[in-house]
C-alpha cells in the first residue's frame, strides 16, 4: 500500500496505493461495526449510531496520505485509533450517547494542487470550484481524483456539514516537535494550532567587486540580511505569554560569485503562534529594525506580506476533558500545535480538540519517523477516554 | 574588433575579434616607430633601442582581451599609453638610456582555461605544459590557442625571462574601486597587490520542521551562518596598518524551504591585504569565533582553505618615483590594488610599478566602465614622467 518507486512510505491521494489503502480501511472499519460511506469530498467515514438520535455527532479523524519520502505515523495513527476506539465499543458492548463517525480525510497533506487538507475542506464546504478544477502535474483534475475515490464533487457544497453539525471534533496525530521526547511526557494536551504570518524580504545593496571595495564604501546585501536573520531569532527568542516561534527557511544569495560583494538578498520568513497579538508585534519591531538597518547601511529593504493565517484556539472546557483523560493514561503536559491539521478546517463548525504523542527526536515527514508503540496505545486510551467523558457531560 | 553577439565590449581571446585588434595594434605600434615582434607566449611586443646595450630594458604593458560583457578601459588603456609614450619619443627624437618595450599581454583576464594572466605567465615561465595541454568548451587547446596568435608555445619554458632579465615594469590601470573617485584624486600610487586567502565555511545544523521545533530546541545553520557573515565584517572593519577587506560572496542555503529550519549553509569567504600577517590575523580570530558559535549553538562549522595567494609589494623606491612622477601631473595618493593584473607575474622576476586612474562608481567588468579622457591622459603622463625618472636615475 505504500508506493515502491518514492522513498520512505509514499501515499500519495488519488493513488492505486492510496486507493489499495482505502481498501482495507474500508474492511477494518466494517469488522469493527462501522457503518461505512465515503461523503462528496471523498473522504472515507465510519459511522456508530449513538443512543440519543437528537445529539450531532462527536468526529474523529485524520489522514492516511503521505508526503513523498514520509513515515508511517502521521495521520495514520489517528485514523487507526478510530477503527480501534470503534472496535472495542462493539467489543464492550458499549452504546454512546452521540454517535460517532471515524474519518479518514482525503488528501491532507501539501498537494500538486496547492491545496492541503482537501478533504477536510470539502466536509466544511471550504473547497472552491476554482479549487476543484485545478490540475496536478500528471494532468489529472482535483474533482475527477475525488470522483475516483467515490467522492461526489458536484454535491460538496450542497452537503457541507454547517456550523453545529458536529458536536465535537477530536484528533490524535503525532507531535512532529521534540517538545514531548525533551519534557518526557507521553501526552500532549493541544491548546491551539497556530496561527502563521509569512512575509517576502528584500535586501538590495550593490554588487560590487569585493577586491577594490574598501569596507566603508560597500553597500552589502548579505551582511544587512545577516542582521534581519539574526534580530528575527532574538525577537522569537523573548519570552511571552504564548510560545512563537520565528524562521528564515528560504535564503537565496545574489549574484553569489566568490569574488563579488553581494548586491540582493530575498529571503522568506515565517512567524507562529496562538497569539496573533504577539506575532503582530515581533513583526511591528522586526519592521522597525529593518528601516534602521536599511538606513545605516544605504541598504533597500522592503517587507511583503505572503500571506496570514488565523490561529485555532481550543476550547477551555475541551483542553480540560482532553486533559483529565490524559492525566489518567500518563504523563501530560499542554502545548500548542506549530503545524497545520484537518482539525484547522473542521475548528469552522465544530469545537476542537487534539492530542500529540511523541516523535523521536521531533522528526516527521521523513522515513525516520517513529512513535513507540506504547506511546501511540496511551494516545488511543486517551483519546476514548475523551470521547467518553464528553459523551457523559452532556 | 568587439563580438557583435555578446553584451558591451566583449573581446576574447583568440577570437577574430582579438586578432583584428592585434592587427590594429601592431599598424599602431610600427606607426611608432616601434618593432614589432611577438614572443613565445603570444605576447605582442613593441621596442625601441636604448642606448646603453648593457642595461637591460624597462617594460609597460598591459593586456586588450576583456571579459564577456566589459568595457573599453580595462587593461586597453595601459597599452594604449605605451604606444602614446613611444609616439611622443619618435616625435620629440628622445632616446632612452633602457630600451623601451611596450607589451600586450596576452589573456590576461580569467578564461575559460582555468586560468588567468596567460600571456604574462609564459613571459616569466609560469605556464606550466600542463596549463598549455588545457581546452576551453569550444574544444580549443591553449597551446593552439597560443600558435593562432603567433606564439611558439615549445618555446615559451626556453624563452622565458629570467630575474634581472628586466630593469622594471610599470603597468597604468583603472583602479576598478571607487577610492580615488570618493577621494576627489586624479590618480593613485599602487603600494602593492593585495594577497587573497579563501576559505570555504560549512555550517551544519539540523534542518527540522518550522513550525513544530522551539527555539530553543533548533539547530539552525543560518543563523549561525548569519553570525560567522557580520563577524568577517565586523573584523575587517578595524583599522589595521595595510587595508585590508573581506568578503563572503557566495553564500548557500540549504534545504531551502519557507517552512524548514536551514540544515546546512555553505559559504566562501575571502580575505585580501598586502600584509598578509593581518589576513592570518583576521582569519586566527574568525576561526576562534566560529568555534564559539559551533559550541554555543551545537552546529558542526568546518573551515578549509581554498587558496592563499601572495601579496606583491611595490619597492619603496619605485613607489616614490611613481609618486614623484604622479605629484606633477595632478592630485594622488597611495593605494594597494585589491585586484590581480599582469604586474603581479611580473614581479616574479623585476621590480614592478603600477598607477591608477579612477573609474566612475567604481566600476568595471562591466559596459558601464568609464574613465574620463582627461583622467586618462593624467595617467599617461604620469606614466611617462615616471619611466625618465627612472631612466635617469641609473
Amino acid at each position: 500500500m505504500v508506493d515502491p518507486s518514492k522513498p520512505g512510505w509514499t501515499r500519495r491521494p488519488f493513488t492505486p496505493w492510496y486507493q489499495e489503502g482505502r481498501s482495507w480501511l474500508e474492511q477494518q472499519m466494517e469488522q469493527s461495526g462501522l457503518q461505512v460511506s465515503t461523503d462528496a469530498g471523498g473522504n472515507l467515514i465510519g459511522k456508530i449510531e449513538g443512543s440519543k438520535a437528537h445529539l450531532k455527532p462527536i468526529m474523529i479523524g485524520s489522514h492516511t496520505d503521505t508526503v513523498i519520502g514520509g513515515g508511517r505515523f502521521d495521520g495514520i495513527i489517528g485514523v487507526i485509533a478510530g477503527i480501534e476506539i470503534a472496535r472495542r465499543l462493539q467489543e464492550t458492548g458499549t452504546t454512546l450517547n452521540h454517535s460517532l463517525e471515524i474519518v479518514d480525510f482525503t488528501a491532507e497533506e501539501p498537494s500538486e494542487f496547492g491545496i492541503s487538507t482537501i478533504g477536510s475542506r470539502a466536509m466544511v464546504g471550504n473547497l472552491s470550484p476554482e479549487m476543484l478544477k485545478r490540475t496536478d502535474p500528471t494532468g489529472l483534475v482535483l474533482e475527477d481524483g475525488i470522483r475516483m475515490i467515490g467522492g461526489n464533487p458536484d454535491k460538496i457544497e450542497e452537503l457541507a456539514r454547517r456550523k453545529g453539525d458536529v458536536s465535537l471534533y477530536l484528533e490524535l496525530h503525532i507531535e512532529q516537535g521534540p517538545v514531548l521526547e525533551q519534557n518526557k511526557k507521553q501526552l500532549g494536551v493541544v491548546t491551539g494550532i497556530v496561527g502563521i504570518h509569512r512575509y517576502r524580504v528584500t535586501v538590495e545593496g550593490k554588487p560590487n567587486h569585493a577586491g577594490t571595495t574598501p569596507m566603508d564604501m560597500r553597500f552589502d546585501a548579505l551582511t544587512g540580511a545577516s542582521e534581519l536573520v539574526l534580530e528575527l531569532e532574538r525577537l522569537c527568542k523573548e519570552s511571552y505569554s504564548d510560545p512563537v516561534v520565528g524562521t528564515v527557511g528560504k535564503f537565496i544569495n545574489e549574484p553569489n560569485g566568490a569574488n563579488v560583494i553581494p548586491g540582493l538578498v530575498t529571503f522568506e520568513l515565517e512567524v507562529r503562534s496562538i497569539d496573533s497579538k504577539i506575532i503582530e508585534m515581533i513583526m511591528k519591531k522586526f519592521a522597525d529594525f529593518s528601516n534602521r538597518v536599511a538606513t545605516e547601511r544605504s541598504l533597500c529593504i522592503t517587507l511583503d506580506n505572503l500571506s496570514k493565517s488565523d490561529a485555532i484556539r481550543v476550547l477551555p472546557d475541551i483542553q480540560e476533558i482532553v486533559a483529565d483523560a490524559c492525566g489518567i493514561v500518563g504523563e501530560s503536559q499542554y502545548l500548542p500545535s506549530g503545524a497545520g491539521h484537518d482539525a484547522n478546517q473542521l475548528a469552522t463548525i465544530a469545537p476542537v480538540g487534539m492530542i500529540f504523542v511523541p516523535s523521536r527526536d521531533g522528526r516527521s515527514h521523513c522515513p525516520e519517523e517513529w512513535t513507540d508503540f506504547e506511546d501511540v496505545t496511551r494516545g488511543v486510551e486517551a483519546l476514548a477516554r475523551a470521547i467518553m467523558n464528553f459523551d457523559h457531560s452532556i
